[in-house]
């Protein structure tokens, strides 16, 4: 009999030592509701402490907090670009109701004008391709032309802006109103993911982030598929329910209630009233 | 004024030439409703080729066809754990309906029948933590403990067949009626997720799969995170709709309409008898 | 005890058939001296075949031929940039003799006047930085300033052309001499590899690539580290030794003789004397 | 004109405040000699500061230190398995000289002993295959064959102790006198390098891991990928060149020479007396 892996010899201690850091915080929740931020195993916070609340954690009804480092905190907007949420835009020539996708700009809005100024960082993505396509695979941009009608990624619709999800176009830009300012920071990635074909992984290290909180568009589809992959990682993801919307509302409501889901398989769900509160709460300006 | 990155010399040779093809392919799908084996960019098929329906593409309603190389296609079963669809695994623990995981093990089974046999690859994946649970975020332990009221990721619950999500226990190995046969593959992955922490890179690559024929469970979560890395990078995907299933049905349904918005973001969606038909009318054994 | 992962029911038909074909290729080997490109997994040749002979394999002292399919040989010129082999660029300020780095231009621009109008593809990388040096890590930076007395990674060095490894500055980009030209691809890298931090893993997956023709600078730092990444995967990587320099002449020449070692661990090393003869006696044009 | 991406509008306080932050620890630098914890990064140490003294750095003949958080630190021994430094393991068949890998095993073993029982973690990694070699690109195997003249990877030398680079075979193994301990790490890779197929990228962030300390072999060939890998992304690492060894002695120089070049390109050289001095004058235990 081949035996593949065997750990006898050593395998218990790091196991009971990870199990016994989890039963601490476990006890914690039990008493606080509270998933405290692990000094433990990230040191001392470099900025505040501080704690927003999050729904239908851990049993749907209940209500839970997340406690963060206000400095290891990045606010995240997702692909909030004129090809998502604007006119003659990607998802305008599929023929999508704007509004599904627009509506997220306002409440995303508010949150920028509470964490501008504090130590939580801002991160912006923008999904597009290079304007030659090498990093288009072919059935993504062969898909796009069929469903619009002969207008897909790369070419230019009808009184149009420019190619479609093309780096460097007016419409793969991001919307006027969430525009980034000095500080921001900007990740350009070609799927609907990030890691694994972008620098995330290196900005997120390189300013020691531990915790995101996540808005954008499309709520199913790039800002699930970031938030999957920051997850599996380790990352604490919070979505910000009313900072995110989709090209279908039932797929929006569906995505938001996956992330709650076996105690929060992919993290957690609050809104921006609860996150701005939270922060202007700490007092971080 | 810096400008960061510029390529006016010379990046729409590739472009056109890309979209070229899109164009011919775009042509060919008009009157042929499939999208063909692209053999300008994989070559010569290497197996036989045939193709399958799907549904709902490009717009809800319509029927639409994927050609694929038999030698060239993998099915992947996800997940099909104890820990997942079995008694006393994680999922039955955290409470959820088994029979909602559980019903897509009869018609897996049909496919491994008529798929066993052919150039069809067979693909298993197995989510589990290492025993001494090195590469499980705090949080994802945490969070499960939380849920399971005490018993969480490595621990064993009462009754239970031994640590939940841990590699080596039987808990989390494949369930008896859909265990790998000699020739098949299996690939360990420590998150929903599998590209960027195994080595199913290396294994699609060796294998020289281009598309990819997706069941398993949960829909929402783990086989929809590997559909979304997959399609990312361009591989053919389409998910089996009755060879998959969720912890909670809502999440299903907009989990696999998800699939089909824009086209067919994340690839598109069949069901084992049209796979099933498709490969026996290809009379690849 | 515990058995982590066991096999046995399934894991040697995979192995035989692998093996198999391994031992038909190395019966081919030893008849004709020649890696024979692998029909049976990357189906029939989408261009024309041809061979090229390498150096030193497998052993030192050995000749031995690569057979590639010139639409899916790519040619890679590494970081060609005036940061690496120019006047007041990164190198220079360090103070390393520039013609170890530059002497590498002219084989490669024979190389490009080869190539060029032919199936093969011609990738360039360049590494750099964001303006905002997010995707820098901090010691990077750091160190950099340190070799450079002050002047380092984001610095603009007295009579320099802009900021050093920065996006968007003259010294960064390619140097005049081998720039792309339309229809080649450019790949950005913040590191001194490429995969896991840009979309080379698409390009390359889009382009159908399967051999790498490596060359560029520094031979033991960007190109080596590119070649582990791709070797890794399974790509054929071939590096033209007089197509590459170093800041170390010893280095140069051990990171050369290192791919060599156990019959090619890296893959294969070659010159761009015999890689144009190859290319030239294909009639590709 | 197309501009590609223009960051005029935000990306220059990033910058400049990633550049003040240098700029400190350059200044600090020159009076200290020490690369200090930053703990503006990565905040307060969880275990103990300490520094080592690591060589010709960052000119050769300079002498400088690296400052780390035994709590953030892990010391690394990769590969040592009897298939790289033990009789009728992969290397021995390929003929090469045992002693040039097996002579770290002594220093390793002199590390493990300061090391063990404080708060410095102890990762190992392995490299080999899937007993069904599904992980096994072609070409690595075929050129395994050919060298080893008819035995290469998969295959039992003979008077082997089981297939070569295999796992679950006694000779892919970590080699008795290094054998893991309790709570130790162990990582398994399918590559020379780590990171992008296996769990690595998880267990260093649920570690909490900033600075490695690396051993291992084969220096030029394994080592160097994953010092590479982890530099990329800026880990801190520090090779102990007593703790390494290739299997030909001018590559093993080179590779440690290459580490120091531009100020410590890949980080930085030390040895074990070095580091032993620095964590027995730590007090840890």
């Amino acid at each position: 009999m081949s035996k593949i892996r065997t750990y006898e010899r050593f395998y218990s201690a790091g196991r009971d030592k990870l199990l016994s850091k989890v039963q601490e915080a476990y006890e914690r929740f039990k008493e606080t509701r509270t998933f405290e931020f692990p000094v433990w195993l990230y040191g001392q916070p470099v900025g505040k402490l501080f704690k927003m609340e999050v729904e239908d954690c851990p049993q749907f009804g209940d209500t839970a907090y997340v406690e963060m480092d206000s400095a290891r905190t990045a606010f995240v907007a997702i692909d909030m670009q004129t090809d998502f949420c604007g006119k003659s835009g990607y998802v305008d020539v599929m023929g999508y109701d704007l509004s599904l996708t627009a509506s997220c700009i306002a409440p995303i809005k508010s949150v920028f004008d509470t964490v501008r100024g504090t130590d939580i960082k801002v991160i912006h993505t923008r999904e597009g391709h290079e304007p030659d396509l090498s990093d288009a695979p072919f059935n993504k941009v062969l898909r796009s032309k069929i469903i619009g009608e002969g207008v897909g990624i790369g070419d230019i619709p009808e009184g149009g802006l420019g190619r479609l999800l093309v780096r460097g176009e007016t419409n793969w830009d991001i919307t006027e109103e969430l525009y980034p300012v000095e500080g921001e920071y900007v990740v350009d990635k070609a799927g609907k993911g990030a890691f694994g074909s972008s620098t995330i992984h290196m900005i997120l290290k390189n300013l020691g982030v531990t915790h995101l909180v996540l808005s954008g568009i499309t709520t199913d589809v790039c800002v699930h598929t970031i938030m999957r992959e920051a997850n599996d990682l380790g990352y604490w993801c919070i979505l910000l329910k009313d900072c995110t919307g989709a090209t279908d509302y039932g797929n929006y409501e569906s995505a938001v209630k996956s992330i709650k889901m076996q105690g929060g398989v992919f993290g957690n769900v609050s809104d921006s009233k609860r996150f701005i509160e939270a922060v202007e709460g700490a007092n971080l300006k």
